[in-house]
């Protein structure tokens, strides 16, 4: 950012740039606004990644508008989570693109090549965790990540999770994707030397609290190397693996 | 009872007990009313042990009273929970009875001998939780139980709960105490095939609510056969191990 | 386990077995990868009871697979539970099974003879409860125990409850099944000398909070002698009872 | 009040009453000015008994000014809750007065004749619950009520409540006071048929929750003729008691 | 019950009853069992009002067949409360009753006469408390009380409630019925001099948590004489309402 | 108010106005009963703006109803708020007004001339938070306000609030909409010098809590000059901004 | 900010300024960092009021040094909030000031006139509400506020409220200070037309939790044209009252 | 793991080492018991770093019995946290450490060189949240990372965020330390382009409900690549953030 208003006063100076050019260069938006939104064009420059579509309370018409107006900035590929079927359905009529319904997920473009140093093993507690564990897997894919499925391994068996240990060793770092007790991030925590990113699902009923009780069981993990998301945020999950899977040395 | 009651009333209908006699026996209290206490002296024979003292928000009059009335009784031995050390002090002016600051535990009379059935495990996540277990462990030794102490297993280095496994194939009955997330419930729960018994414990800061995070992440545990008592209640989940302890066929 | 490993390594040392035969051997799992689901196979050796399949989150086809899957491995019988109306239908296409739809479970096999110590008893407080408590005695039932059902005897018409105190004088274990404010697991606990399982329920409204209210009742019941498990968790009451009332002399 | 102002208007239509002066009587002030506090004086008038001290968050200085300007205008007796010792104390130097430490209430002036229907039963789950109830009684008693104490019946010994069955059908109105799980209310609201005030305390320790426990426990009782004050609300409970003791046909 | 246990005594010693025909005197169940519910038929006796089916969680097959029995042994009115249109079109097939769609009431057999002390005031603070406040007035109407209803007198327009004091005024009892913050208990609190009975409703949104806000508000009134029932618990306010108004001297 | 008296009481003094009457006028109701909804006819003269209609918990008849009603005393112009669309179907048939279906407001009459001291900015964090950001701006037009509307200016971007900083500046009251953690209402707190309305929404998801979060955040804002109104209470925000922008010097 | 730029730039092509000066300019940081805190020194300029000092959490010595750099700055005058009397008195061992303990504020300097719009009254609903009031009060006056304090006026006497009409009818801004319930806010609401702004405070006890129930409450509020600050957040009320009260036309 | 095995296994196949010898080794217990703890002293190798000693819970003299073991096998450094100064009074007049007392940490040895892939960046809400920060910021040097410190930036003047934007532009990892509402950690995460995370604190009052407030809001950031510990847990944040930054390539 420095340097550009650098430049820009260098220009004043040189007499090459008018007063009031500068004061619009300086102010110009870096985001398009289309009434109902502002869409965040140099995020990728900004933040390395581009802007991701937030499905819920938006209307299909309105995602579809973001969407028109990020291909016509040349953005791709383009994530959109909680994404509903019905919605999916309605950008469908105007693009192609890849949909996963379990993850409600939907990505328009090219997945890229994985270039990040390693590989991000995403594991799961249970089989009904697998559609919050997949939406890290496909969000995690999409920014540049080799992903490795780890599913069904929580702790009541905890054969299970050892019989997998090398899986887990040559992780970068691993996504723990859990409800109920949310145990799993605490075993996992303990096993490998890696970041671990845990993910609190609502899975479970009564006193699970649609999630509560994983989430809280996590944010005390007695295992150090552990972060947490929101429940049911394997978006947040996936990306937050990502970053730190595709750190450089400054 | 039932039987108590016929003969009772056989006795009336054979002219060997008056009818005002027979009002009083059924109607005559089991317990003895010392004002600001109705302690239950027939729980031995109705319930297998005798009333427990809790200690909390009694004061120290109304505890040596209660056991004064309870020795005058011949129960024994007579346990007291939540026993300060100050109360406890002013009980030793009257009485000889063994103390144990940190579980905050009396107990006046002999330790009886074990026979329940087999051997009670306490395990522990960590260091901070062994006030809690040694409240059970106390408990249950008093009830008449072997107990086997198994301190500072957490998850966090499942090599040190896995690597003394065999103490609890042992067990008759596994009790499980941890703070903070409390997945030792759930790691325990899948590896033995004994009745758990998890207690959560106040240990840990932030986000562990005082012991609400264990308590919720146990009563989600994805393992069966674990049930779960009150937040730090030793004493609970020591009775309870000495009950299934000292089951018997009917 | 250990006399395991010391078979495999005589027969190392006795050249019976390479290296590598021996190395698998050691890593063998014994759960059979089906992608989506990691099925337990050992559990009946390790715990004396069978996988139990979890139908909530698990798509029909999921179940139908992990069903196939059990029954190759000669598993049964196998329970399923929270298993809704149409995913039964779904596997009803493919194998007979029982299926209770109040309590939502399933049972594929035959129930086995109860060869447990004695009489696990089942007490509600109300009507509501009632599909709750039958989870639990399905789930004992199919675990080989004698199961007693003692509906509609809440605290607020005590008299019912002590007419049928001899039913809970009888019983090995009690699970005491109960919404609203879930009393009957203190009063019963008070009142017999055996092991209490105390499953509140999500029956009622307003300050109940689906259970809640229940939930911590039970938690701070001021009888000994009382564990609890989740809301509206018959099975896992089953479970423990079952459990406690197969204890082994070891 | 209606008459009141008739009577100010037909004043002002003989002419013997000014304008002004009406306006003066119309608007005069019911309530003392003090600064700090406005003391309600004509409340014996309005709700048939004087305004009580809440001592809690008022300094000494404050409450002995409040007593004298109560004591000025005649009111007697005058109730002071949550009065610690200390600050009673300061009120000894000036006033004479009744105090009881465990109540935490003090009392100045007589206390008046019982002239309510009938006798107020106070009974609790337990001896730590003593605190709370001698608050309801003191308070009840301070209001011209009857007041028959029954201390530690709680439910965990039920044979103790049910032994004491008469004072409870006696009783015109009952006040149940208990911690942790509050059961008493629900067993107390099923044998009786007066109306039952509940009061949780906060007795109890771990998921009680400082009375949270209880206080859900006696909303969702299932026992009718049952309502609940705040925890650790022996006033409130005493004070609603002595309204329902004093009914009068209108 | 002491009295007929003398009288069965007595005819024992007398030879005119047998051992066991006393017995089962002794014993003799006050309900009927139909399976999934135990009748309560003493309920009348023993607490002045037959019992009550409470109709969230039955069948409309069960709530048939519980009135059904009730019918046979001549309990009227029946109160069914909590009774959705569907159920109460099931029962209509069979008998003749009064329905309120909005209270969601269902009565069968005759209102009785009014025979209280005075007058009910039921109070709402809003149009939507209505069906709330119904259900508390025809409970209220169907244990035999006068009720005198105030609807949207809420405290954001004072006037509107201050203009109604004289029915407030005339109560015996008052059910202040409110939502949101339930300022509405304070209020009527401090201006009459009979017990009021306080029902927060879940009527708002957001931060009234389904009733939590006004709940805990009318929990802590600073006005004296109010206890509270559970969240839109009209019934159990008519109830206990009803109990103070017919209050006796024993 | 006082004035009134005055002239009342000297029409009586003068003879020209009767006891009886000047009774009547001085309890006259300056509300219209209509059975279900006590109609404030004076809130204009009172408050400054006419009655808002709660539409929730409303039938479609009693909003017409309290429409007619209002419309025969010249009530103009009608705020409907959380007003369905079917229910604004009904009054359709009946009156003229305007509906906005993702605000769920209708307004009957016509939308008076903008009179503030200056403009109220309304500024949500996404897309997601419109509906509640018109529900305010809709609100606040209709009160006699200049709207300008700051949508999708969420933190996660901080760019794009300050690219609209002038708009901030040149605001007399902001209203500050956002879901999730609400950070919203900080950073524009921190930029401004007028008076903040923080509106938290249930956008969001998991441990957002249908708003909880942005609640707790907005009122914990470490930015002063900041005041919270209910979650989604955009009804609420525009009443309270217009109320500000319509000071005056008394 | 954009005039100062523009003047820079211009500077810039009038070659009157360098490019690194102007770079410095630009970048220029209006607060002074003393490690431990970044002082905002601009805020009067950007905001209206000097920033405030939050004395909680910062030691002694971190209070003067921020005072003495604000001093050096001619900061004037300096609020500090959260001032426990132990710290204040370090300060006042360099420096004079005002301090109020019950408030726990202290005022570096002098108390500037009132200049702004009308009067903010400030009512509490008990004598123990008093020091977040007191909070309130200084903080308005310290920003240039006339206050008129009204205490004790809490809705369980609404008589004493109604008494002090007149004085809420000539405010220009209320701020209603109320623990237990806090129905204040509400009543008041309803009858003034001015902004109100609510304070929850922690008086109280139980289901109080602290000022949850009254926060709730005010949130809830009934009343229209209320919004509501942090628990005890005199200081906040004071302030959003004060910028309201200095409102600009623009 | 794998490879040890297999070199024992071949050891035993050569002859060179026994059956029992090799169970032994097998079996060898990678920690010290001690008693009251099991001291994971293969930590270092496993994950990379030694076990810290969490010094709350623990006595003095189990703390200083856990460094004599841990420096006995050559540990060093070690961490002590939560480290009260009374405990550490005890353990220096045994052993030399550093200690700091705002951050209640201990680090016994020396601290080692930077050997991470950048640089830390510590940033802070304001003041009050330093102590967390340093656990932070100490842990992190502790195991080896360079730490920048940017306190007092909180989102209230984000001018001073903004004007240290170029530190958070060189981070690798910022942790984002904050209490109250905690919008520091969206803000940032929107601004940087590394992984972010978020520490909330205990900072703040009311409605805050002790760092309940932060917690959420970090867990609901809108800003992608946001993860959190536990509230207060700086330990955990610098441990987690020199995880990220000694990330290798495998």
């Amino acid at each position: 950012m420095n340097n550009e208003i650098r430049h820009i006063l260098e220009a004043v100076e040189a007499g090459s740039m008018s007063v009031d050019d500068a004061l619009i260069k300086i102010k110009d938006e870096p985001f398009e606004d289309i009434g109902y939104a502002k869409v965040d064009l140099h995020r990728k420059i900004r933040q390395g990644s581009p802007e991701v579509i937030y499905g819920e309370g938006k209307t299909a018409e309105q995602i579809v508008g973001i969407v028109d107006m990020m291909l016509e900035h040349g953005q791709s590929p383009i994530l959109i989570t909680r994404f509903s079927k019905d919605k999916a359905d309605k950008l469908a009529e105007k693009h192609d693109f890849t949909y996963s319904a379990s993850a409600r997920i939907g990505i328009v473009g090219e997945i890229p090549e994985a270039d990040g140093i390693g590989t991000i093993v995403i594991a799961t507690g249970g089989t009904s965790d697998i559609p919050v564990a997949e939406e890290a897997a496909l969000t995690a894919e999409c920014l540049g990540n080799k992903v490795d499925r780890l599913y069904d391994v929580g702790v009541a068996g905890i054969h299970r999770l050892l019989a997998n240990r090398e899986h887990l060793m040559k992780a970068s770092v691993v996504i723990a994707v859990a409800g109920m007790e949310g145990a799993l991030a605490s075993v996992v925590g303990g096993l490998v030397d890696c970041p671990v990113i845990a993910v609190p699902t609502s899975v479970g009923y009564g006193a699970s609290f649609h999630g509560l009780s994983a989430l809280l069981s996590m944010l005390n993990s007695c295992a150090s190397g552990v972060a947490v998301v929101n429940i049911d945020n394997g978006f947040g999950a996936g990306y937050m693996a990502s970053r730190i899977n595709h750190m450089e040395v400054r």
